[in-house]
């Protein structure tokens, strides 16, 4: 196993000495990957080393490189290498943080880094963490305890009761696509989402907002909740939480802040004012997986009212039931019973990088974004789609004589042939109805020559 | 970096050299790991020779050694060599399966991989496989769609609807938790979960369920669901699904098989019987993490209809859209956008044993559970507290002249005494009341010395 292990991290080293001269995406077709593995388990046991082959010749083929330092696609890529260590790490324990007396170390440590990333980004001491996998699955606890206001929902739940009348969720309509998922999942209804207009700068118009829950009050729904974003995934453009806070504290709305992205920027003391009103929040996502250094999957939910986290989902049977005093059983804050040690890749990265190194690179990436968006500007035909707020830009390239629809399918067709040359990647979003090219940039490896290139790539499409 | 890798393979594999020799549980009182660490992110990186010291001196005091071959606790542990290398190469890949175009090579594996576990469990053609992390989660979403048939919920909602009565959902004494926690989420309620009587051998009876249910059909509720498990959490009993089935037909409600733990072994040829009428199911879960050698977290939910949980999930929003036709994009069917490239491990897992050496393993680990059991029976004063059907044992010292509440007590303080000693770990439970021992057997190098020295334990503190 010592052997293979070395094997292995070999493969890992040459893996990530090699990653920037790879294709970025592959060029399969589906189901080919598919076609060149058996239909069935082997009946006996193979060496690593073939199985290593099989993932050399055909895994890896179909993978996107996510950590390539010109990947800038989706908010780009958290790899690094000190996570990845922690990673390892956490695999080779295999324990599971259910509850404190299944391994001590892993919630307290979960509890540790939690307090690191509350204090780095600002948020009030007041607010209490917990680790989930997704910001998805933290929205849907947030509100899963925002819906109790609802009246004893826990116990008698929301079918065929003639006491509750429907319950109505605001995010505006760049808020991300959870916001419907969580409604689902809670039975409140995709239509109980009422999506708020946005204004020109992408954020949340507040005084559409509040004319929304007055109107919905009048005809005797219920204002659950509001999910403001601190970083919209389309434009990280940021809502004005404090004056929506304000609308919420008037009709006892809780108010979520999805700061999955963008609250790693409050890190910056220079740009602290993006989680402005977020200490009025009921509760708050920050990813660890999108700008705070902590590979896939890591996503702190802070909540003012943990104990109503708890009151909604405690169960404790048994066979679970710990007996340490003053220690938190996370398993009692939520859905899920089986919780990997995703604090130790947190937990390394913070070490290895410090405040200071996190900081420098999160200034670094939006110093690239700020460049991107100027060599952008000054080219004829390209312009900015959205003001450039974090490390995210989004620009439209619209040569003249062509119609909107033509413009549409032109920067589609620009980002695809990008893709498929292999050595830049972006994606693209449409904004008001408008198809423009988006860039996001994360990855600690990205440097200036990586944007130059992706830039001169486009252009080049552009001109074709 | 490269030497890095290579010291933490070291680290790993020096881990698992000496981890027979380690105290399985730690002594720590709670708030000791916290205690030991900076209330405040570093300033300053650190080197990580600094960061694996600290490992060492703080974190490893504070872990459970679910990997030590004497860690009899839960469903004992999934770790092993080649499922480690393969969580390595995916932390480092860091790809995320939203998509089949975000990563071609982790969506068409998952799916391949699904496949050789329905294959290899004997579950029909016709199901369609999802990894989720944890099995709850795979449960509120095989809930969620069966809480369509209530009518347009996913549009809808449940609240303030006048179209809709209470919903009901069915599971024996003995299931899991997780029951309630997907009632509680998805407002269907806890106190809408009807918890069946089990039979002298922990399995539902389905008198007592058809009844049930036709009490509620009669009172207006509308009977959403049954779970039904194959292996229960605390003595591994078997519900009788096919007799099940036939109730739920009779009265439209959706058939769950939890069998997480058991579904694996339907491995066995000579076993196949665990999961008769598991045909018939409409959504049935089983856990890589539980008995099929694949570490924390994967759970693998398998639907009839998967077009229903697409339905209820699917949003698709423009920065996401696909266009690869014929491919599958995971993220359409659940809450979880980011999803971790969890076949990877599996993949690795099963090539390196071949189902053979799961087989061998899975027969090996039943075999020890017998053997065990014998030794109880033939004690004086220690008995089984119910049918080994696994490889799970629960078992009750109870010596004469003691009262029942003495005897709980005492075994509940025989487990504290094994566990605190550190080379030996296992649970109790509660068992109609009483508390009795529980060991469960799956960890690859538990061998007969391991439980032979746990049952020398056990009576020793028996004795005192």
């Amino acid at each position: 196993m010592r052997a293979q292990l070395h094997r292995v991290a070999d493969w890992i080293a040459d893996y990530r000495a090699t990653i920037e001269s790879r294709a970025i995406a592959p060029a399969v077709a589906p189901g080919e990957v598919t076609a060149a593995l058996p239909a069935r388990a082997p009946k006996h046991g193979e060496p690593i080393e073939r199985v290593l082959a099989d993932l050399d010749s055909i895994i890896m083929p179909g993978i996107v490189h996510w950590g390539h330092p010109a990947f800038l696609g989706y908010f780009s890529s958290t790899s690094n290498g000190p996570a990845l260590l922690g990673e390892m790490i956490a695999a080779a324990l295999n324990v599971s943080a259910m509850t404190w007396r299944t391994s001590p170390a892993a919630t307290e440590l979960e509890g540790v880094v939690l307090a690191w990333i509350r204090e780095m980004i600002g948020l009030p001491h007041e607010l209490t963490g917990i680790v989930y996998d997704t910001a998805s699955v933290a929205l849907m606890h947030a509100l899963a305890a925002a819906r109790e206001a609802a009246g004893d929902v826990r116990r008698r739940g929301l079918a065929g009761r003639r006491d509750v009348g429907a319950l109505r969720i605001y995010a505006s309509d760049q808020a991300h696509s959870s916001v419907e998922k969580s409604a689902i999942v809670l039975g409140v209804g995709e239509e109980n989402v009422v999506r708020v207009p946005s204004d020109a700068r992408f954020r949340m118009d507040v005084a559409a907002f509040a004319r929304a829950i007055e109107r919905d009050v009048a005809s005797g729904a219920r204002p659950m909740a509001v999910v403001a974003t601190v970083g919209t995934t389309s434009t990280a453009s940021i809502d004005p939480v404090r004056e929506i806070a304000a609308v919420c504290r008037a009709h006892g709305a809780w108010l979520h802040v999805d700061a999955a992205y963008g609250g790693a920027l409050a890190m910056l003391p220079e740009r602290r004012e993006v989680m402005d009103g977020t200490e009025l929040a009921d509760s708050v996502v920050v990813n660890g997986h999108k700008w705070l250094f902590v590979p896939l999957d890591f996503s702190a939910l802070y909540v003012r009212r943990p104990e109503l986290l708890r009151a909604v989902f405690a169960l404790v049977p048994e066979y679970l039931r710990g007996d340490a005093s003053g220690a938190v059983d996370y398993m009692d804050y939520g859905i899920q019973l089986g919780r990997r040690f995703r604090a130790l890749k947190a937990w390394m990265a913070f070490r290895a990088f410090g405040r200071e190194g996190m900081e420098a690179r999160i200034r670094e990436h939006c110093r690239l974004a700020e460049l991107f968006a100027g060599w952008v500007e000054r080219e004829p035909y390209y312009s900015i789609a959205a003001p450039v707020t974090m490390a995210v830009v989004c620009f439209r390239f619209a040569p003249p004589g062509a119609s909107a629809e033509e413009n549409d399918a032109l920067n589609e067709r620009i980002v695809e042939a990008v893709n498929a040359a292999g050595d830049a990647y972006l994606t693209h979003t449409v904004l008001r109805g408008r198809t423009v090219m988006r860039i996001g940039v994360g990855n600690v490896l990205t440097q200036e020559r990586h944007l130059a290139h992706a830039w001169a790539r486009i252009r080049e499409e552009g001109a074709r």
